[in-house]
């Protein structure tokens, strides 16, 4: 056997002291004590349960195995967890009091207790007993030629009952298994709803056996079958995860239009009044809130979707209906003054009541983006509250009046990582308000939060990178005690993290890659690399201008699809340049130097590129404005030069330019602090 | 609009003349012509079709689009193409004559005519309409700001007509996305035939409704089911590529036993007597043929699943049975006794004549592995030749044996990808026997070839790279002239296709950095991959020794599993050597030592990577002995040094060493000519 070496090496114990702040946790536990010793990982390492647990531990467990067996290469002589008391003299023990039920408010709590010899994990139920696995996978350390974990003793629970993640399969599909992988990158950060956004103006993608046109119509083709939801569901509920769907009405409402344009909202729809949308933004398109037909669709198409998923939570969405066709229509006018509905919002609400005993039928309860409440909604509805300041919306204000007026609420405003923005913004944005004083009633109305995955600019290849490894973060803040707010201790566990994802499957790094070669017409280098590492998408929604520029089917292999928030090498130059602003010794500069010298490399190398590869044309504005900023300001701080203060501010502004591939450089309020310099 | 630069730049034409041998198309089209002339690829590009094709175009062409408008980020106008004459004033014309039929023996033939301003495909049907489309895509050519194709007239035809590549989903499970993309690969290699070896030892994999305890007991939860299967079959049949299931029989049938132990060959077998295998190699357990029970669930299991596929053709295995258990057991003996079969050979084909009429009533022709032939065979079967001087069969007797015994055959001798052998052995390797005189009649028995993919040793992760670019090879083999054989073309085209296969998906390239990531234990560093470029796995089967060293839930996550054939460097340093021996000037002196420096370097490296990485230690012994035998020849041949001939032949010999990470030099060959050398 020739790993037997590494088996025998591992034997002996490793004497490594591990500290607390040296574990790469995430999200990190409500309580933890590491002490000195070490648990030494074999190929005899065999797990255990007992208890009642839910049988889904068992694959789950497996899954653990095989996981540390990949990731140590040792063998492991067992393969497989296939039931209750299997090797009673395992080292890993595992004791769960009962079987979990997936949904919200259960108890997802776990003690893990790693001594020299012997690691015991327990659980009231399986969910916590699958949370414990995923931190000790997450404890594991290595020397030069073993790998052991720390003896640790940990006791945590969830600050939030609704830690989601949605993904909206709509605007871009997402076959099943982008869907798979990021379930098992949510179970890996103890996420525990994943909200599925089915249905928009860009496409209906689930398959209804009754109403066939919807996908006939509707779908161009790309739909989940209904068995394939369920095996979602059920995939879902192995890792401990609630599946909510969303059937958005009665607006974005192209793609369900485009099959049945009789519910539609504009005078006398026909075929052709209504067709799949391809752009981005808010359309017109909504249903008929005056017309019967409308709630007969509704009720069979809820008949058929809800008993798909097990949970019972049902997003109605609900948002952006702008009531513009409801007003240009004089019957649904009409409508209005004989119920005496006087607003939109009245007439909205109307036909979201309508829906309620729909779902009420089904065991659901209605959940909805924030513009369906209303004083006369049901208080168990749950309101999804999403505005804020970028929708003109005071922070918080949402959120706290939907508590005041009794709603339980989720929230998402500040969430949104399709937005591109930094991991910060989302880190720090606290579910629970700061500065409004709440009863604790109030308080436990807030459920949790939820980050929307919005995919208008994304495709199956590129949207981990927009997901990962920011929803670490923001599964952190769900999970964590609010006071777990260090940014520099997030930075270092986000890294580790986001690494470890490769191993479910996520592909936000080997996948840009593949980008990068595509854009290089494959020509080796790593200056298109080291570039994208400085270069982040533009943010909000300005990449996007009017929602026209990019359309469902445009490419999305572009430069700033390669690119991500959070530009991993000016975070480095970012805080070299702080360092030197306040310490202007000759180390603190040769950090600051190297980086301005390698981009007037990497701008030289990417002309060498380009004259290959039309795909790198659009970079070279910026490149080479930022190459000649990096000589002139080369010029003053090594040869302590004066440069022409117009010209460097000329060059510092092309370097602030947002017209160039899509992208912005991340580096330019450091560039603007060695500018403004003395 | 950013990218309207783009648009100008492409319609100033380029002036490129392009020569035929610069052109990446791959497998090589029977006729060529290319004149001296461009067509300027711009955003308004559309497509249109006339004639009579099957519907499974429409969603091809918009496929093509999305690829070439990935490729060049050109933003097409058009998106979908989803009529007959939806654009007639198209630049791209196809038109088809009829409906293909998936199948053999169809007319795959197109004919593609580029000039400057049009593009025509005329094809039979669709089939030949599908693999014009990808020879288009193969003929992109760039300038440094612009997207063109050479004017070109082709006609095209495949020499052979089964064109299959099989995947092994028993052994290790491949997921439907696995299967997808590879359907999408050989699509663009001009593949037909995929063959899904659906069961075996390890895992029964597919889901029988009527006889659920085949998943329940036999499968690990690993399974397509009906559904997934169908939709496969549609996946396929829309690339126009047929899929020949196989259910092995008599022997490989450990899972099929688990769950069916009452019709095994043991002697009253019981629910312990078998269990899934866990372990590789040929095993006893096989299907009692005495027992009508038999009989009874084979047929009803064929029931099953013939309806799933749409193809004419059922591969039931029948390889490896060694009848041991049948010789054990005195029931058998005396079945055998009774109904005068003298051997266990001629009692396998009594087993195989009963199965004839079950798969006949689903109108499916019985075709497996070469073990089933026999004189009482009906002439319609399909005779799999899979054996050659590895199983102690001279090359080519099965094959000529078969179709001088009026069977029609497949060849798979000589093309088993997962034997981790050079791609010169595979691409050299001609279908049609080069030794022996045989009539029209008989060649046209052949009816191709296959490479299989067998998954002992691969994962999801890595079966692409086992796979890819390799089977690129054969398909040219199986489509092309058989005067294509060229190995430095091959070579240069295969790594442009190598590269063009992951904007299908294929991970061959993106998995193997997360494989080094793991290893490396995330630190950054370039010698475990330049150290990658130069081993290959073990070859044949050596890699498993007795098969038990790698169970079926062993890590594939190792150095053996990021390294693949044709070790790229190795190639080139083999060739750096070849010219250096002819030739020992300066210029091929220095490509020969810079490798050997940087060896010596990689060496440094590693040592200090694994200090925090235990999974490089195991490449250490290798990289130390390359290390000491490359300073050994750098004072050779720098230096003109006399070396110690004992110690460098030892260092040699340690070099050619095939103890460490089930890896082996690829570069050991040249590093013997250079000691050799004068």
């Amino acid at each position: 056997m020739k790993y037997i070496f590494i088996v025998l090496l591992s034997t002996i114990l490793a004497n490594a002291q591990v500290k607390t702040d040296d574990l790469n946790l995430m999200p990190w536990p409500q309580s933890i004590s590491v002490t000195n010793g070490t648990f030494a990982l074999t190929k005899n390492f065999k797990v255990n349960i007992t208890g009642n647990p839910n049988p889904r531990i068992f694959a789950r467990t497996t899954q653990f195995l095989g996981r540390l067996d990949g990731r140590t290469g040792l063998f492991f002589n067992q393969g497989f967890v296939t039931k209750i008391n299997e090797f009673p003299s395992a080292q890993l023990q595992i004791n769960c009091t009962q079987s979990g039920k997936i949904g919200i408010n259960e108890d997802e709590s776990y003690q893990l207790e790693i001594k020299s010899d012997k690691i015991i994990i327990n659980a009231t139920s399986d969910l916590g007993a699958m949370h414990a696995l995923e931190t000790v996978l997450q404890l594991l350390q290595n020397n030069s030629n073993s790998y052991y974990f720390p003896t640790v003793s940990i006791s945590d629970f969830p600050r939030f009952t609704w830690r989601g993640l949605m993904i909206d399969a709509a605007r871009h599909f997402q076959p099943i298994d982008v869907i798979k992988r990021n379930l098992d990158a949510m179970a890996a950060m103890k996420m525990n709803v994943f909200h599925w956004h089915l249905t928009d103006d860009q496409g209906w993608r689930i398959e209804l056996k009754n109403h066939p046109k919807l996908i006939q119509l509707a779908s161009d083709g790309n739909y989940y079958t209904q068995e394939e939801i369920k095996n979602i569901v059920k995939y879902a509920d192995e890792r401990g995860i609630l599946v909510v769907p969303e059937i958005d009405v009665p607006g974005h409402a192209s793609a369900i239009l485009t099959a049945y344009p009789e519910v539609g909202s504009k005078l006398n729809p026909d075929k052709n009044t209504y067709a799949i949308e391809r752009n981005s933004g808010i359309f017109t398109p909504t249903l008929d809130p005056s017309n019967p037909k409308t709630y007969q669709l509704l009720s069979e198409i809820f008949d058929e979707v809800c008993p798909l998923f097990s949970g019972n939570y049902f997003h109605i969405g609900g948002d952006e209906n702008e009531g513009k066709d409801w007003d240009s229509n004089p019957k649904i006018q009409e409508f209005k003054k004989k119920n005496k509905l006087e607003t939109n919002h009245e007439l909205q609400t109307y036909f979201t009541m309508q829906l309620i005993p729909m779902l009420k039928k089904h065991n659901k309860t209605l959940m909805g983006w924030e513009e369906i409440r209303t004083k006369n909604l049901s208080k168990d509805a749950i309101i999804h509250s999403w505005k804020g300041t970028n929708e003109g919306v005071p922070t918080d204000q949402s959120l706290t009046n939907t508590i005041k007026e009794g709603y339980k609420t989720v929230l998402s405003n500040g969430y949104y990582i399709d937005l591109m923005l930094p991991v910060e913004s989302h880190y720090l944005n606290d579910p629970m308000p700061k500065n409004t004083i709440l009863t604790a009633e109030e308080k436990a109305r807030i459920l949790g939060g939820e980050a929307p995955m919005w995919s208008e600019l994304v495709t199956p290849t590129t949207i981990d990178s927009r997901i990962w490894p920011r929803t670490a973060a923001i599964a952190e803040r769900f999970w964590s005690d609010e006071k777990v707010t260090d940014m520099a201790s997030l930075r270092k566990r986000m890294n580790a993290v986001s690494l470890q994802l490769e191993e479910l499957g996520i592909t936000h790094i080997r996948n840009k890659e593949v980008l990068l070669r595509n854009i290089s017409n494959n020509q080796t280098n790593t200056a298109l690399e080291d570039f994208s590492n400085i270069c982040e998408p533009l943010k909000l929604y300005t990449r996007n201008s009017e929602g026209t520029e990019y359309k469902t089917y445009s490419p999305f292999t572009l430069f700033a699809d390669a690119c991500t928030a959070d530009a991993k090498n000016a975070l480095v130059f970012n805080e070299a340049v702080n360092n030197y602003m306040k310490n202007k010794n000759s180390e603190n500069q040769i950090l600051v130097t190297d980086y301005l010298k390698k981009w007037i490399n990497v701008n030289t190398k990417l002309v060498e590129l380009s004259s290959n590869a039309p795909l790198i044309q659009p970079l070279l504005p910026l490149s080479k404005s930022l190459s000649d900023l990096s000589q002139q300001l080369l010029l003053k701080i090594e040869k302590k030069q004066t440069v022409n203060p117009t010209a460097v501010k000329d060059l510092l502004e092309k370097c602030n330019s947002k017209n160039h591939a899509d992208v912005e450089l991340a580096v330019y309020n450091s560039l603007k602090k060695l500018v403004s310099a003395e």
